[in-house]
């Protein structure tokens, strides 16, 4: 028996999210399912984020537990053969038997895309919000130096969550516009890592971070929104498709 | 009647290309079809750059002629109404009666983008050509300087061209790695501008400036491929996904 430790990159347009529900098509399912047809018995992966309907990713980890005698390094390769194009594993190795993606200290990077110009472009649209009314990217910037630290932030988790414990760390959070993108207008990219994120914190993060584009919100609020515990001080939750997971880095030796 | 010209973006994905062919979807119809509901009357448009199958665009321009009464500038808003979401227009305003996209003087740029990795990355995939192979870019970058400037391409263009005259001039083709785009690989853009291109000429570049890339074909062999005025002696025609017509500057008063 090893663990295996695989990392997933998926366009998340075509499914309901990682986590596998009865009826609807995950990353998850199709996982499990590619991986038990390659190694011949029942494999149930454990994922690091279980990423919501609609949500990207560049890099998720994924551990499973197999009898198998294929090497760990070339499952990757066998595994990419059987899965669809919108899903394709970046990297297998085998870890430690009691590593857990989700247990382990980590820093895990998230960027949510805003295509901020006058019209969508169809090539954007899979993988960015559209928004059109123009963004103070210098105003979003200095609303997410309020987010940096280790915070209760309650006001930025979906009410629907299963958290206890709301307090969670931000090591970074910046807003970079990239004029050369597209023709007249930009792309925003809200980058945020920490240790963890809650619930929709990442999509209600940005969705408050272009209110405060918009001058709707000052970017000295973020303080008294964090400090009001209350998911309606925050701003809306912004929309699945602009959310990318980009990497996870684990602390502790995998 | 009045003359409208259309700034159009697409995904070419879904595409026969640009222009219109019995039986086929294509751009130029989608086009055709909306405008003619829109305006009530047989529209067709005049395109400036035919791209092909699969090609994308953030910026192709088309003209047509109409009797209809809507302001020109009003049209990209109804108009976009009526398109899919994979084809966009970006801006409409009436020119000269006399104005036409492919008689007027023009700076076209096009991107080719390669995603060079081990691994193809799902969110890459509809507009970039994934290539594993590692790629020197110093090298296609030098080999790119032999393009520029005033030369016959035809060893740079399809047999299947219908141009007697293949002189064309290059203002400028450079050779871009972004490191930060991907964890672990890079996107490598060749971005071209030029007077106009002949069929399948910026593929054909990206074909032999991967051949450089690879170290099959030194960087001043182009100069050579060049005066050989014989397709063979160029690389192979690289894929179309990873092309996309950026857009077009017009010299003329339009």
């Amino acid at each position: 028996m090893k663990r295996v430790m695989l990392v997933v990159a998926y366009e998340g347009t075509e499914y309901m999210g990682w986590q596998v529900q009865p009826g609807r098509v995950t990353v998850e399912h199709v996982l499990n399912q590619a991986l038990s047809g390659l190694l011949g018995e029942e494999i149930r992966v454990i994922g690091a984020s279980r990423t919501d309907s609609g949500v990207h990713s560049l890099g998720n980890v994924a551990v499973f537990d197999t009898n198998a005698r294929m090497p760990a390094d070339k499952i990757s390769y066998a595994l990419n053969q059987r899965l669809p194009e919108d899903i394709v594993v970046q990297q297998s190795r085998e870890v430690a038997g009691d590593f857990h993606p989700r247990k382990c200290k980590s820093t895990k990077t998230y960027e949510y895309r805003i295509l901020n110009r006058r019209f969508p472009m169809p090539t954007f649209r899979r993988d960015t919000y559209f928004y059109y009314r123009p963004l103070d990217v210098a105003a979003m910037q200095e609303a997410a130096s309020y987010l940096v630290g280790r915070h209760d932030f309650k006001s930025f988790c979906s009410i629907h969550t299963q958290a206890r414990d709301t307090v969670r760390e931000i090591y970074d959070c910046q807003v970079i516009a990239d004029e050369g993108a597209v023709p007249e207008g930009r792309l925003v990219t809200i980058r945020v890592q920490g240790s963890g994120f809650l619930y929709h914190m990442v999509r209600i993060i940005a969705g408050t971070l272009i209110q405060v584009g918009l001058g709707e919100v000052e970017p000295a609020r973020l303080k008294d929104i964090l400090e009001a515990r209350d998911r309606e001080a925050a701003g809306p939750t912004a929309p699945a498709c602009g959310l990318t997971m980009m990497g996870i880095a684990f602390e502790e030796k995998s």
